[in-house]
């Protein structure tokens, strides 16, 4: 990435067009400013692979142009004896204004209850996991989600036919005070993502071993006879993919093999399901730690002694996004290339705004 | 498993003999019936790596004979304002009888809540997870737990000296109803165990690649080589055994490269710690699932989505494990080689019990 020219945008331009955006598509207000925000902290962490210009792809593809996300949706709270739990149908509301209000019902019933969950039906893709349980992880708590992805690209361990999404999980933790930053662990359960396979093929390059199958379901390099995705790590990938799928199961999703595929089964659910859950950290404390210290600096003393020891090639997971947000803040302003800029002008010519004059913004350093 | 020859134990005589050993040991008389009840359930649930000859070891190299269990100890409970939560201090107490314990508190909690969470401080070694996930699957529970493994033997992804433990994580769903046995996922993070090291080594094989790390850091298949272990899936296994690590931080764990190694140093504390979790399936269902079907008529819908459309080969997570006990059920007891036996016998005679005698046993069929 460093090495790339980029081009630093104000936040509030960045806003302002992808808010416009959304409001052109009929999201209101508050959904149109979720999603500004939610686009400006994923570029501002360096996520490219989520941010506005793909928010937006991803809504003409599979959102509210296709029956998948609806604006202006209600979310609906169903009625639940189990206090330190919600259960929401989110009626296919904008994925990003549904999971920042989740994760702000759950870290209430955190504070309360020391965890708190949130399970959401019929629900639209939330984009970026890693992003709400970091800025969890930032006020204080220990933050989890997971859904179910849009289209079942991956094959099951010993598998032939794709049933599987690529559903992610992201867990955050607290760890700013001891080490500058969250720790964010944020990934898909394949190997690499469909879009890598496309990169791959236009490069002209192999994929790595065990990313793939063909359309016999055995392994393949070749991004030019991929079928579909395989699980990392084998078995134990599959079982945290297939985790996703029995949570949304358990929540009300219905066959993964027709999720975001609007045509052709009746009767059946196409929606994804989010889960999130947030833990306090005062509610796992044994306040015994060694040498006196406190929660925070014993986390520090383990981290420390983790990546110690001659380890210092080691990153620590989340800290690419903090290196990222670091350049971000010396920029002052949200980093794009030439490519992206050039999209993002296309989406306000789209929305009658003025586009950006690349040459106005100063060279990101 | 099935070409291997197997001698048909009756739990009741296993359990005898397990019990007495713990006994012998100054556990008192809870603690030795959990012992030998949780290794009973292993056992017939096909876990050779977990059984009571594996246990009894274990307490040999870290347990009650070197300062990691203490016999008879009892669970502190620490105050806390959250309702959900419990924390507390096990004293070393036996794993098995302390996982127990916890698990049903996190039932009770669930149950009130929707969601509960048991952290444990000054834990030792409870042996396989997927046991008390399991258990609580069969009673209707999702349940979730991870704990420290006892020595850093797992070098951290790009790193070279190893810091973190094989860490296990165990998921168990309530599928039985759907499927007719709980989903269990229950793995180290390393792509292997150390044993497993030690058993290519005997048989003069190669490692898997991206197993194991030589004294440089390098990648070796060479078990002769070895220094330490690899995480699977390159940098996700290393955030999943890294999750174990920031939890047993918050709880009250201290530095990974001392677990388990009371010599040396001084004011940390050595002990791992256990974190359980289980939820209450009514407090995620949104009760709207297509076709009118059941929570556990979807989930048996969704499950056999993925395992159909040819992916006949694929095997559910946990499936294994109920042919095992399926198999312990037709022939009426818990299945022993003439190895085991054997061990099993070294225990009796320590304990002045009479030795089996092999021939009076069926064969497994």
């Amino acid at each position: 990435m460093m090495s790339e020219k980029f081009y630093v945008v104000p936040e509030a331009e960045h806003n302002a067009v992808v808010q416009a955006a959304y409001l052109k598509r009929g999201f209101n207000l508050e959904e149109s400013q979720a999603a500004a925000k939610f686009s400006a902290y994923a570029s501002w962490h360096g996520i490219r692979t989520h941010n506005a210009i793909k928010a937006l792809h991803l809504d003409d593809h599979f959102g509210s142009k296709s029956n998948g996300c609806v604006p202006d949706a209600g979310i609906e709270k169903r009625e639940t004896k189990f206090a330190a739990s919600q259960i929401w149908n989110a009626n296919k509301k904008l994925g990003q204004a549904t999971a920042y209000a989740a994760m702000e019902e759950a870290i209430a019933m955190a504070d309360k209850y020391g965890i708190g969950q949130v399970s959401v039906d019929n629900a639209f893709h939330y984009l970026w996991g890693g992003g709400y349980v970091m800025d969890a992880a930032k006020r204080g708590y220990i933050a989890y989600t997971n859904c179910t992805a849009a289209l079942a690209e991956v094959v099951p361990f010993m598998g032939k036919h794709p049933t599987l999404g690529t559903n992610p999980h992201s867990w955050g933790f607290p760890t700013t005070e001891a080490i500058g930053f969250p720790i964010v662990i944020d990934w898909a359960t394949s190997v690499v993502a469909m879009g890598r396979v496309q990169q791959f093929k236009r490069e002209g390059q192999s994929l790595p071993p065990d990313a793939a199958v063909d359309a016999d379901g055995k392994m393949t390099t070749d991004p030019n006879k991929v079928a579909a995705l395989s699980t990392f790590g084998r078995h134990k990938g599959y079982g945290l993919s297939m985790i996703n799928e029995i949570v949304a199961a358990l929540i009300g999703g219905s066959l993964p093999t027709i999720r975001c595929r609007w045509e052709g089964v009746e009767n059946e659910k196409h929606t994804p399901a989010f889960y999130f859950q947030v833990i306090h950290p005062d509610a796992m404390s044994g306040n015994q730690f060694a040498q006196g210290r406190s929660q925070s600096e014993n986390l520090k003393a383990v981290l420390e002694d983790i990546v110690g020891h001659g380890n210092d090639a080691c990153l620590l997971p989340g800290q690419i996004e903090a290196n990222s947000a670091a350049r971000s803040q010396k920029n002052q302003g949200l980093l794009f290339s030439s490519a992206e800029i050039e999209e993002f002008n296309a989406i306000a010519k789209e929305c009658g705004l003025a586009v950006w004059d690349e040459s106005s913004f100063p060279v990101a350093v």
